[in-house]
Formats: structure tokens, sequence, C-alpha cells
């Protein structure tokens, strides 16, 4: 397969710094779609495979899956994008298009596991997958979003992971009109979450452990915010949400906030705390009450809630960056020292 | 309130054997429904009662939540039961009638509490509620179910709480044809959940820790069934659950089951571990799977779980005693050492 090498940002080691590197990626085939990358959002997860949190990280590692670009190329059979259009890719380049899940466009279950826009063993060109801290992206077209036109494209990036991973359980737990919508945490996640909620109808309360984020909540549109650790404001709530989007990462007690829904209300968690979470039988079995997870969307869902944000005027609260400033800026995610999302201007990679 | 004195069989201290005693039970009011008790089941909360494990045990205690038996006297305004008919009472005999979850009847998730068949606030007749070891019951006629005429009445008792309260999940979850469920434990709860998730038409795989109830449960009517600590066997059931039932009261992973679910899957929950139990991150958010909680069910479910079984023959697997039996019955239960439920012939209290 011919290959093209194109500039990246990328390391070789846990220990080394992310810097100018360059990589191959193949040339279009039938149904390929290439784009020059312009924007790519910085996720917590990027941090953690930089670091091998999971030990499962392949080097040399470029990161990055919130990535959007203009299409520069497309193979013979691309059907549904052509040369000039927006473009986006997020967490998935590849599924096996025949399991139950991928013929239901849930993707992100297939039975085959998915690749990845990083750090996965990439099947069709060999070796493993290259993300988004490059010029470009090459990968089926069944992968790749249409972009909508949204006027901050920069800061748009980040839907493509953290608005999916908060989106789609919003709308599989019917976030809506009289529904009690409780957010936990605000961060990356949680700062798109509250819009996202705010915009299907639902009544939002944020719960955080940060007196400054109160006031940050409101701006962002939550009907309430409660300090968490004022058990006066939190006892008024119990039994009140009907679902809780639970964006925390750290450890905390999940049992708390079973007890703020209602009958058969549930807390799902879309962070990653690296240790167990401890829940107690009688706050999921009074009330039918459940403690589930979500991991992102499928590629139809992705593309939904795209121009659902575009439609909504949503996007994240971004601080733009040149590529030359992405150490710092993981440090600076480490400390969670970002109101809400980096995004990378991808010219700024020369 | 006019009250009749009636024979019932009760304690006074966590250390006094049950033994007779005399209790009062009001007179029909106008929409009363008074039986005589012919049979009550002896359930795992009965022995947690009187032994005050849960510390708010009102003494004297007459346990019992499974009771059954033939009409005596109705009230003036009672239209569903007449003198002679066939009668039951399970755990709930009040709710509020006026909150959303009484109006859907779900009365089992009464925004101002239930009251249950023993040991909760009368709020009716003052005092506290007197259970099923006793010669009658008196209670509204909206919570008292139509007996269908079991062939063994006596083993049909353990259905108006152990039936139910496996019903209703299996239910909720759409346990049915094509569905894969799980039932984790065989006991009480489990050998009836194995007959009900049969007779909705699920392919059922128990998973138990004991060797000696592999056979039982395919006596019982599962498909398969599996010994949990033979990690080879296990392994073979990853990612192949649509649902799977937990009836174990003690601590135990959770984790492994979780990975024995499909995408959308859960384990849900109807034992109540005193411990917490702990649950990892990534088998929730991979797969978007949940652990819940079950707990009985409403009335108009426990009268339809009722008629589902009579329909399709299943009773519990039961060992009638005598009630001067019953303090034995509870050390043989508190040992596991029952298959699967002890009913009391209420005829032998005289």
């Amino acid at each position: 397969m011919n290959t093209k090498e194109i500039k990246a940002y990328g390391s070789g080691s846990t220990t080394e710094p992310l810097h100018e590197i360059t990589i191959n990626r193949r040339e279009v085939q039938a149904h390929d779609v290439e784009f020059e990358i312009l924007y790519c959002g910085i996720c917590h997860s990027d941090l953690h495979q930089i670091h091998n949190d999971f030990g499962h990280t392949m080097w040399p590692i470029v990161p990055g899956h919130e990535i959007v670009g203009r299409v520069t190329a497309v193979g013979a059979h691309v059907t549904n994008f052509k040369v000039g259009d927006m473009a986006a890719v997020g967490c998935i380049v590849e599924s096996c298009q025949h399991c139950e899940y991928c013929a239901e466009g849930e993707e992100q279950f297939c039975d085959e596991g998915v690749t990845f826009s990083f750090n996965s063993q990439d099947k069709i060109s060999g070796g493993h997958t290259f993300g988004g801290f490059s010029k470009t992206y090459v990968c089926d077209e069944k992968y790749v979003l249409h972009m909508p036109a949204f006027e901050d494209l920069a800061s748009a990036a980040p839907l493509l992971c953290a608005g999916i991973t908060v989106y789609s359980p919003l709308k599989h737990w019917n976030a809506g009109p009289g529904k009690n919508v409780g957010i936990l945490g605000i961060g990356g996640l949680g700062h798109v979450a509250i819009k996202i909620a705010k915009a299907m109808g639902a009544h939002v309360t944020v719960f955080t452990t940060s007196a400054s984020k109160v006031e940050d909540a409101k701006r962002l549109g939550a009907d309430d915010a409660v300090l968490s650790t004022d058990a006066e404001q939190m006892a008024k709530y119990v039994r009140t949400q009907h679902f809780i989007l639970d964006t925390v990462s750290a450890k905390h007690d999940v049992n708390t906030y079973l007890n703020l829904l209602k009958p058969d209300g549930a807390v799902v968690l879309v962070g990653l705390p690296p240790e167990a979470l401890e829940i107690g039988a009688f706050n999921v079995v009074g009330g039918r009450k459940s403690f589930s997870g979500s991991n992102i969307g499928g590629i139809r869902e992705t593309q939904e809630m795209l121009d659902f944000c575009f439609e909504h005027n949503i996007v994240a609260d971004s601080e733009i960056i040149n590529i030359d400033y992405v150490n710092t800026a993981f440090e600076r995610l480490e400390k969670g020292d970002v109101h809400y999302r980096f995004v990378i201007d991808m010219a700024t990679l020369n």
C-alpha cells in the first residue's frame, strides 16, 4: 500500500515530551476520505495513553481523537464526501460491519472490537493508528462525519469525543422536558453535558465539590448548582433526579447520588475512576435504581449529535493553543487547569 | 375501632423464640377483606426482622408476608371479593394512592412509603402490623390478591414474595424468547426465578458456587448450569447474557457477572448483601452495562404474576411444616438447609 510522509506530533516513550515527528498515512483507497486537519481537541484519554496508564500504548504515539478538517482527496467509490467538504473523525475509525451492533449503528459495541483513531492495531494500513496531532487523516468514509458550519470550528472539535460521550447517555436515558437531570462534575465532559441536557429540554442540576464552579455551572446554563459537600443542600435533592450523569474520574461515593434518584433512576458513569466504586445493595434495590456506564456512541449518533449541537449553537468552552504548547497543555490538564478544553490549531504544525 | 382477638405466633425480643400469642385485628371496615389464613411462607426477611438485623423491629413481632387463605368477611363497599373466595396478601397492605407511583400501580415506590404486612406502622388500626403467622388477616381490598386454584396451594404461598421479587425484574428487563437470562444463586428466590424465566421463554443459565446445585438447577428447568468457581467454564460465558438476576445475599464479586453480559445488559440484584459491593468503572462503561436492583412489585403486577404462575403450573419447591416447628425452620433457613422454601400449615395453630 502506497503511503505519504506527513508531519505529526508524537512521542517515543512515557518520558519523552511530544515533538515533531514524521509518520506515514496510506494514500486514499477506494472507500477512503483524506482530510487536512485544521483543529484537534485534547482529551483526558490522550493523557492516559501518552502516560501508558492502561498498559497498552504503542510507540511512537500520536494522540488526538477530536479531529476536524477539510477534505483533500476521496477514493473512487466514496459517495458521501467530496474535496473541500468539512469533515471530522472521532474515536472510531474501523469496525467489523457485520455483527449485530455494527448492523444497528452501535459500532462502539462491535463484537470484534473497534479500531480507535490512535493507538489501535491498524487492520488496513498495518502497524498502529496515529491520531489527530498531525497534518492529515485518512479513513473509510463510513467513519467520517460531516462537520456542520460551526462559527467557532475550533471549539466544536471537542464534540467529537466529549460531545458524543455525554450526548449518547443523555439520549439513551431520555433526558428531555419534564426530566430532572443531574450532572456530576464540571470539566471537559460535564460542561458540555450541561449545555446539551439544557438544549434537550431537561431541568439541569449540577453537583460539584468546588465552590468556584457553582457560579460557572449557572453561566453554562444549569438551572441549579449544588455544592455537594453541603449536606443540608444535598438533603433537599433526595429522590428528585430522574438521571444523573457522572463525569467524575476519581474515586467518589456513588451512593450519595443514588439517593438523589427517583425510583427507576440511574447514575451513569462516563468517567473512569481507577479504583473500584462501592455500592450499597439498599441503594439500588429500593426504587429499582441503576448504576450504569456509557462509552462514546456509534457513528450515526455522533453525526446526530454534531447536527444537534450546530442547531443549538453548542460548542465546548475552549482554549486554542499552538502545537508547541501541547506539553504544557498536558501538564495543565493533569492539574485540572483548563476551562474546559484545549484545542490545537493544527496550522501551527509547519 | 372494634377489634377481634386472634391467635398468632410471635416473639417479644430478639432472643425469645416464637410462640403462641394473642393479637388484635380490626373488624372489617367498609373497604376491608378478612380472610382465614391457610398457609404462610417463610422468607429470609422474616429472619432478618425477628433478629432485628435492620434495627427497626417493633415488638411483639408476628412475621409472615406470603399469606394465602379463604375470605371470611367483607366490608360494605368491597366489590372484588366475596366470602369463600381464595385470597392472598404479600408484602404491601397500604400506600398513599395519590402519588405518581401509586397511580401507575407501582405501589412499591410510593412517595410516602408503603405499609408492609408486618412490622410497619399501621396507619389504619394504630400500633404496628402483624403478619401471616396468625389465624386471620384484614386489609383494604386494594391490596388483596385473587389466589388462583393452585393444586398445591401451600407451595404457591411463597409466590407472594419470592415470586413477585423475581417476576418483576424478569418482566421489566424483558426476559423472553431470544434472551439469555442468567440466574445467580439457587435458593428461595433463585429456584422460582429459574421456573419463571423458562416459562417466559428465555434461555436460562444458572451460575452457582455449589457443585451439588448444578444438577438441581437442571431439574428445575435451567438450560445450562455453571459452577462459577470453574474459571474455564466461566470464560465461555463472557459477553453472552442479556440479563443476570442476582439473588445472592452475601458479599460477592459482581464484576465477574458484569463481564458475562452482552452490551446493554444488566446485573440486577434482588438479594441484600450487608456489605457494599465493589464495581470497577470499566465493567459498566464498556458496553453500557448496568448494576441495578429490584424490590418486589406492585399489586397489579403481583396479580399478573400469580395468574402467570398458575397458567404455567409454577409453585415453589416447599417443605410444609407445622407452626410448632417454626423456630427450628428459622435455624435451618439460616444455614441454607431448605430446598427451597418453608411453608407453614396454619391449620396447626389451634
